[in-house]
């Protein structure tokens, strides 16, 4: 990645980016199997979001989602005027029935879902495509940790946008490099409202070289998921109910009882966990290196 | 520049950038002269005249501007759903008066303007500031080269927005790193609609970089004015009409003569001039090296 910047340096800073990303669009076609013009790329998967919500929402149009999840989603909505119908996730994050006929134009779908970590089983996200009356949106941030994904109904549903970044398993959330997946009729909305220079020359050589090392991220995204296997049961252990990961993190809980002081104990130790007011038995436990995880379990044990 | 991307590629890319770009506002804040809560970085001014439009328009609201101008203002508009109120420049390119009456929510003035190089003195944007009913964006993007500018009247008047860019003056286009100055409660609108983490952490530590190192944008608009006057007065001896420019760039005429042949001709010599459909007797000619102008002034001899 050096390399490719110093590359970039080399006087091409004076000329403006491709807008249309071409050189990362040509590896993500290549790496993930899907026609060059059936991809977009974003300043991170956070600008094609609001891309979408803007492409497709009008003032008072509905978009679902399941909650808890991602919070951009609500805030994307209330800034385009748009209608938030949240459907409530059920005690085992199961995709909830409702939200096949919630009557909405946009419906998003994290997948894995944050912060319960669980996957919708890609056979149901099919299902869910075809109830839909409007557009899917298949927010897959972290779905490089499981153990399917929904790329294949892309080119199937035409009502299908899945959405990938470099944020996550590539650890490269510093340089905003985001994927959008789906049919070109689709897509063009996007590019409409899209800035033409979104992402520029630096990312954009990152990104590149990002692509041509797959190795780097499948070896790290091996380890994460050794590591939250191990970690999972540890956490059983000590009394937490674990919901099963397919993510980078856990959500574990102590039904009843308000984590929020445990949170607190923790980062007083210099170990950071997220506590949601919303859902004070649980904590997001992100899948830090082994000794990481290890010094986290030491400090459960010594906090009993 | 070339160390501070190194040191940003140190493990840092694994991290979210700063949303609020701190260290390059603070940067702009002491080389501009402008409190660092009056200004907002953007991924390219292209980017905030984005925000602008989406954080100040309504669908029907009207949005002046004189014309020619930058075409994105028109684009921007339409895609809002916004009434643009295109007011017609005079052949001198003064500013027309009509533009302080057009009851426009939001109005654009790009000074210099492009494609004529021409500027507007300040004391008559300030006359302007007072006029509009809304909103005045003032476009700077290729202010360095001339010789005021408008930043003095964000203190002064808190319905005005100036633009700045890194992209003309730095020659950094494919970095896309620009900076709005505005009141803050005006700059509230922006944030709210633009995105958490909208420059990444390669374009941050370059865009402070540059701004840590002026002398290699003044030793460029030094050498870029002193080109453009010696070239603008061998165009003068050719026959064309040349507007007064303040800008890296200036627009040739020869008055009811289509100079698209003319183009035509000199891309065949590998010169790229930019022709306007819209304004078919002009050519947009940007300030190379000496060594470039002098061979479009040889091609232009003998083109005849």
């Amino acid at each position: 990645m050096r390399d490719a910047l110093a590359r970039a340096l080399d006087d091409a800073l004076r000329l403006y980016p491709d807008p249309e990303a071409n050189a990362l669009r040509a590896r993500a076609a290549r790496i993930y199997g899907v026609p060059v013009d059936h991809i977009v790329a974003g300043n991170g998967s956070d600008e094609l979001l609001a891309l979408l919500v803007r492409a497709i929402i009008d003032p008072g149009d509905r978009v679902a989602f399941p909650v808890p999840t991602y919070s951009l989603y609500e805030t994307l909505v209330a800034v385009q005027g748009g209608k938030a119908v949240q459907v409530p996730f059920g005690d085992d994050f199961a995709l909830p029935a409702a939200l096949a006929t919630a009557c909405a134009r946009l419906t998003f779908l994290c997948n894995p879902n944050s912060p319960s970590g669980t996957l919708v089983p890609v056979e149901q996200v099919e299902a869910l495509a075809r109830s839909v009356d409007g557009v899917l949106v298949i927010d897959e941030a972290y779905v490089d940790f499981a153990r399917e994904h929904a790329l294949g109904l892309v080119g199937r549903h035409r009502n299908v946008v899945v959405l990938r970044t470099l944020s996550k398993s590539f650890s490269l959330a510093g340089l905003r490099v985001g994927l959008a997946f789906g049919h070109p009729d689709l897509l063009a909305g996007l590019r409409t409202v899209k800035d033409s220079y979104n992402l520029n020359r630096l990312s954009l050589a990152a990104g590149e070289a990002a692509l041509d090392d797959l190795d780097t991220m499948t070896a790290n995204v091996t380890r994460i998921r050794r590591t939250r296997a191990t970690f999972s049961a540890e956490l059983s252990r000590l009394g937490f109910d674990v919901l099963p990961s397919e993510a980078n993190f856990v959500l574990a809980r102590r039904r009843g009882t308000d984590l929020g002081p445990l949170a607190a104990a923790l980062a007083a130790r210099d170990i950071l966990v997220r506590h949601f007011a919303a859902k004070p038995d649980a904590l997001r436990i992100t899948i830090g290196t082994d000794e990481e995880c290890a010094a986290l379990l030491d400090a459960l044990r010594a906090l009993g």
